[in-house]
């Protein structure tokens, strides 16, 4: 099994390797193909998608039976979001410098593929066409291990890549592989010097296991303790709104918001309008000593909740003196992914984005705009809470390094050393 | 002691905050500080080195001895480059996209500080004013643990930097701390979650052992196994000073070569001239069977020596058949660090350039030309052999990452999602 799984990532290495050398119009010859294709086999994808509906009947909460059902409205959207990515600039070759370093002695820097992706992802089948399509148009090879619940789906879009492929000869048969068995995936992990990035797509238990089990690079965020804080300037209807669209509007999501913080001076007030529309709306408080005494029906929260991702319609509620209370709270707590501030007053909101330390700050918007296609980045790979690489929403150029390329006719470094060295030109071209 | 090495690093974080939100000018007032004590507290300076120096003796190698060693001349050099990084742009605050989401609805891409970095070197006293300056430019802050063998030079140097920054009321006190023992720097390593980077100048030892002892992450490279190929189109007499500029120019740094590949069509005549020049050079070869047939007085070479760093006058020699074998014999054996081809056939180096998996890429010049002063990047804080991130010679750019900042005026999401979602504009601005 050990020996599989380094024979199925050396080949995708080789495939890697033919794979950088495409030309984007080669790319997005196979971009179009796909989109065309998977138009063509609506009903196939439907059927098979069917087969694993009727499998996991029972057995995976509605919630995961939702994100796995296609339907032709979703396929349809896959086909659009196919054809995006093709328009999308290529992120390969791109010149980042070129300079004359002394005649005849030139570099260049330039974006090249990253290699060979790892990605593995729970139910969600359109994960493999977004994801193909990126890994397309960034020039590498993918290994991808997809949930058991969506294996025929999976196999169904496989197969179509494989057909749609089979017209071009430039494109290398093991560009896209996947693999099976949890098994197997564990022992692809550990050929970490075969990877250069592993892409967990799911829960974050998912991408704790995968961060614990390899050596390799790992894109994306284990935790989404994102926070709203509701300051003194704010519009209260505004922040009533915000509320209910960051913590309601899809409460499973890493962007939604899983801690409240209210300023003290205007606690009152915000939590009897509050309570007004929470009437309807559900949302469950864990309140600290003073929201408990503002609040009606709120329970008590442990400290313990204020570092918790709920990813349901709980929602942990403190209230704080000041704004550098809630900024010291936010980046002691929270998880560096998703913050917001609701304010008329920008000297405050300039002071949050200054001092809050995450990915991605706002002010009077919801944390859910946190996302690659609402931010106009295109296709998102996933959201990065490291500062090195990416950070944030990851789309295509998280998809590639650089490399350097210095070209020379016979320069030798001893003369640019020593007591006399020649000097260098440094001359940007 | 696991209590004092977390207060320093919340002390950093601190200072960090602080740190970046200097201006450029500001920064700069505080650089021209640096450079004027160093250049006013000349003899103070030698005196200290005088110690560690004196302390040392026959404890270190010669080679060391020189590394450790201050004198006019490498202050003077000091000083210069200290005034060299206050020329380099502001990598701080750079907006890398500005774009309208929706009426009212901005986002803005810019750069911001890492935050806290660890930095561990040895020996080279020159390390401290060299990435306190690039800490200083980049706004961050730093906790330094330097080679024991330079304590006394160390402290000078953290003294004038404490009594230059006096007279700036806006630099925290602790942008700079100073860690002593290597116990006290272990358990400095343990706090990942306090650290941003770990940057370590030295021997691949010390990379090793820190990447072993940190979840932080490390920016680096753990070997240097470059390559030269000599293709059957080159120049012999320029292969010939290319190879002695590359293996004797400084042995031990990580972009000397370690392997050199021979095309078998010219290895009877490279050979025979390199046996001539040889005779006085003192490269010790150790080739492969074919290398030994054409080179009188080259001892066996194992399979792993083509593995090795020798970081000395030893250089592993292989006769291969083509540009295929040489380009598969660097990605199977070498480090992805620096590899270069000798030839007059530009198609070959440019495949070269396209299969060769290394950060740095040459033809037809010395491996040595690779770091971040004779790219033209300034001041260098390491060579980085990871894809992400930084890949390659790695400078102030290095030291930020990016923050996505989100002004809106109350926009909630669900009124984007559903049946008849409002459409954005995503308009660069």
């Amino acid at each position: 099994m050990a020996h599989d799984s380094r024979r199925t990532l050396m080949a995708a290495g080789q495939a890697a390797r033919a794979m950088a050398l495409l030309s984007t119009d080669q790319k997005n010859q196979v971009l179009e193909s796909f989109a065309s294709k998977i138009e063509a086999n609506c009903s196939t994808l439907l059927k098979a998608n069917a087969k694993d509906l009727s499998a996991s009947k029972g057995k995976i909460t509605p919630a995961l039976v939702s994100r796995l059902e296609l339907s032709e409205a979703k396929i349809e959207m896959i086909v659009k979001m196919i054809r995006e990515v093709r328009q999308l600039e290529d992120p390969v070759g791109k010149i980042l410098r070129h300079m004359e370093l002394d005649s005849g002695l030139e570099m260049i820097k330039k974006t090249v593929p990253l290699g060979v992706l790892v990605v593995v992802f729970e139910s969600r089948p359109d994960v493999i066409p977004q994801i193909s399509s990126l890994v397309v148009k960034s020039g590498n090879a993918v290994v991808l291990k997809g949930g058991r619940e969506a294996q025929f789906t999976n196999s169904a879009f496989e197969k179509i890549w494989r057909e749609a492929g089979q017209a071009f000869d430039f494109l290398p048969k093991k560009w896209l592989q996947q693999v099976a068995g949890r098994e197997e995936f564990r022992s692809l992990l550990k050929h970490h010097d075969l990877i250069d990035l592993v892409i967990p797509r799911g829960s974050n238990a998912l991408v704790t296991s995968v961060m614990k089990h390899t050596k390799a690079p790992v894109l994306g965020h284990a935790e989404g303790i994102c926070a709203m804080f509701i300051h003194e300037s704010a519009i209260i209807d505004t922040a009533l709104e915000l509320v209910i669209d960051a913590k309601l509007q899809a409460p499973s999501t890493c962007n939604a918001i899983e801690t409240l913080l209210v300023q003290s001076s205007i606690a009152k007030e915000f939590f009897t309008r509050f309570q007004e529309i929470n009437d309807e709306m559900k949302i469950q408080i864990l309140g600290c000593p003073r929201t408990r005494k503002l609040l009606k029906g709120a329970k008590k929260a442990s400290d313990n909740d204020f570092h918790k991702e709920f990813g349901d319609e709980r929602l942990a509620v403190k209230v704080v003196d000041s704004l550098t209370a809630a900024i010291d709270h936010i980046n002691s707590y929270g998880s560096h992914h998703t913050d917001t501030i609701v304010a008329q007053d920008t000297v405050a909101c300039a002071q949050f984005f200054d001092y809050v330390d995450s990915a991605t700050v706002l002010s009077n918007a919801s944390t859910r705009f946190n996302d690659g296609y609402r931010l106009g980045l295109g296709a998102e790979v996933g959201v990065s809470t490291s500062k090195l690489h990416v950070r944030g929403p990851a789309g295509l150029d998280s998809l590639v390094t650089t490399k350097f390329i210095v070209t020379g006719d016979g320069q030798v470094v001893s003369d640019y050393t020593g007591t006399t060295p020649r000097p260098f030109k440094h001359k940007l071209l």
